[in-house]
């Protein structure tokens, strides 16, 4: 089925938009220069201070992100071959000879850029405008709790803040090489650069919430801090994963409610508690948003297996061939089958895997019933997610606006 | 001249070390052995949960750094004899081959952790206990405020844990192989967990000072976050100047100040503002920090050229054999005389420096006037730092205690 992107994300877009400029023209300038170029907001040269805001957050790269001249200068990224900044292509073989890096579908958007870097391609938008989603949805957050939309803009400047340090640095330790159809910022500035945008990003995130004086930003502060702390847990959790070949189904689902949904029950929440909004109100949005980012990337999983690469922007099943932990994968390894112990000896076999093996793979993933379980948990996680908005007191509108994000984040197409 | 470490750098490792343990605690358990590690509270297979406290920050890694199952596994560190993450192994000739990096005296604790870890080195501590100086600091911060120094503990923490968050991602950055006589936290975990940790540690420090609900927590934390953004900046700035020969002495003092002065600023005003101190008295304060974290630098630069191997814990010269831009360097370079120009030919060279062509580019330093520049900037700042000391009401033994500080800092032998 084809998801029509809620109208909330189109005016997100509009009101978020120039003070994500606004909040990152106040990063020194090198540091500026990177963290505008990996938000879309300008190319690899930078913009002219100033007009950043003015761009309004749709200013589109330039087209000279490859090959530019601080690259070559720096002989740190691309030039020579290296996929990773650590190490990976080194003689551990796990990753460059073998195709499992870089060119291989690792690059481009990853799961949790998905959604919104996906719709934002089908409706022709500038590779930088895909970045509404957790803005939208916080500022929902924001009415729920009465409080004009705008009022919601600079909880919604923070989520995204920390959306985009988190990938910043993702990108560096996966060692992908492109994002939102251009190079990855550690390619274009270096591995130091990207590390400070993606640190100055952080830090400037929790300022923005503390800007205002109100008890109620400190709280805010402190929604973000701790997801911030499960966002990297998450991450974290996802590395050691890639090193074993022996992970459950329930520590595959803890890793996605960390590196996932931590964030956008965070986005879900920190707009009413901005606010000033009620304790109970933000605690039924926290859980909604949870069981949403759980859906959500339940479903970028399976859309990693059977997703159509115009639809994904990756090749076909390019989770199997990176061998990706992903909770279709886990969940057939777990069946126990005779079809779960072929599925382990394919992904475990030392040499890059043909497109029949990858497609014998998805089809054992399937036959072990991955995808079936997948898509049902995604289901109850819609559910309950529906479930928490119903619980929840807040304005009519609001609840079906946010009803109407989940059911488009999880019925994307494949 | 041999310099005493004042009283309140010993007071400050009991009343800070329990207290950093105790927050480290509160990471999740991958993200915790790093920081701990890091930290040197614990060895490399981490310390067992609940145990971090009670080693009361002094616990020393336990020498089993090198070559353990992690690095080996993972591929990532050390073993495949890159100096470093970001590529500078690569074809461009900056480090690796040359000898310019890793084994070459820019392994070990660098300018920043310098003073105490030195400091504590020449007292027989272990590798762990040499990080209360900006703890000290901090607590006497909060006693200029009247309040008892245990007061100013999660304001120490909290700026303890920015600057080993700093430390971790440079060493990233750097291709630092060894801090402290150990293995860097990169080379033991990889990459990606070690700026996973450091995020944490950022994102812990800011968490650490919202705690308190006071108005006053707030502004704390805005100032730490004030201070992360310059760190970042002269970080950038360091990186940048790498690549660069033409590096003017303003930028460069610019850059120690941001990189260096900012968090020693930060460190001294914040635990006044933490307490809820007069904002007059945090001004002074972070006046007086700046100053003598300029004084602090320079102090640093000098030993990075002059300061003896048994002091420094580094090679003799290290700073000129890795080519650093430090103050005396760019100092003798702006000096259009003949040795200047002798200088820049010299260090300009394709090829490693011999310990002939070290010991001349140690003498055209000093020839240019780049040595007395330094010691008469950092007597400059020292006195002005004891100018803000003098301006700022405070109890005088606080006062007395912080001058003895500075003293400390900028009275280190070579």
């Amino acid at each position: 089925m084809t998801a029509v992107m809620p109208t909330g994300v189109e005016t997100a877009r509009d009101l978020v938009g120039p003070a994500l400029a606004a909040a990152v023209e106040r990063l020194t300038p090198d540091v500026r220069k990177v963290a505008a170029y990996h938000l879309g907001l300008a190319g690899p040269e930078g913009a002219p201070p100033g007009t950043l805001a003015a761009a309004d957050g749709r200013a589109r790269g330039n087209g000279r992100a490859r090959g530019n001249g601080r690259a070559a200068a720096g002989g740190r990224a691309g030039a020579d071959g290296r996929a990773g900044a650590d190490g990976r292509t080194g003689p551990d073989g796990r990753a460059g000879p073998d195709g499992r890096a870089g060119a291989d579908g690792r690059a481009g958007p990853d799961g949790r850029a998905g959604a919104d870097g996906r719709a934002s391609g089908r409706r022709g938008r500038a590779p930088g405008a895909g970045k509404a989603l957790r803005p939208a949805l916080t500022l929902l957050s924001a009415r729920a709790a009465n409080a004009a939309p705008d009022r919601g803009v600079p909880a919604a400047v923070a989520v995204e803040l920390v959306h985009n340090f988190s990938l910043l640095h993702d990108d560096i330790m996966d060692g992908d090489t492109e994002r939102r159809h251009r190079p990855t910022a550690w390619t274009v500035y270096g591995t130091g650069a990207a590390i400070l945008a993606g640190d100055a990003m952080l830090a400037l995130a929790q300022d923005i919430l503390l800007e205002d004086a109100a008890p109620s930003g400190v709280w805010a502060a402190r929604a973000l801090s701790a997801a911030v702390q499960r966002l990297i847990a998450g991450q974290g959790a996802d590395l050691a994963f890639e090193q074993r070949d022996d992970v459950a189904l329930p520590e595959c689902l803890a890793m996605a409610g960390d590196k996932t949904a931590a964030l956008m029950s965070c986005a879900c929440s920190i707009g009413s508690i901005h606010v000033g909004g009620a304790p109970g109100l933000a605690m039924g949005l926290a859980a909604f948003g949870a069981h949403a980012g759980l859906a959500f990337q339940l479903t970028d999983d399976l859309l990693g297996i059977w997703g159509a690469p115009e639809v994904t922007g990756k090749p076909v099943r390019s989770d199997l061939r990176a061998r990706k932990k992903s909770l279709p994968v886990v969940a057939a390894l777990s069946a126990g089958t005779p079809e779960a112990r072929e599925l382990a000896a394919l992904l475990a076999r030392e040499e890059a895997l043909s497109e029949d093996d990858l497609a014998r793979a998805a089809g054992l993933v399937e036959a072990a019933g991955g995808k079936g379980w997948t898509e049902a948990e995604a289901a109850t996680q819609l559910a309950a997610a529906h479930q928490c908005l119903a619980d929840t007191d807040m304005p009519a509108d609001v609840r079906a606006e946010f009803a109407g994000i989940a059911e488009f984040i999880t019925a994307r197409q494949w």
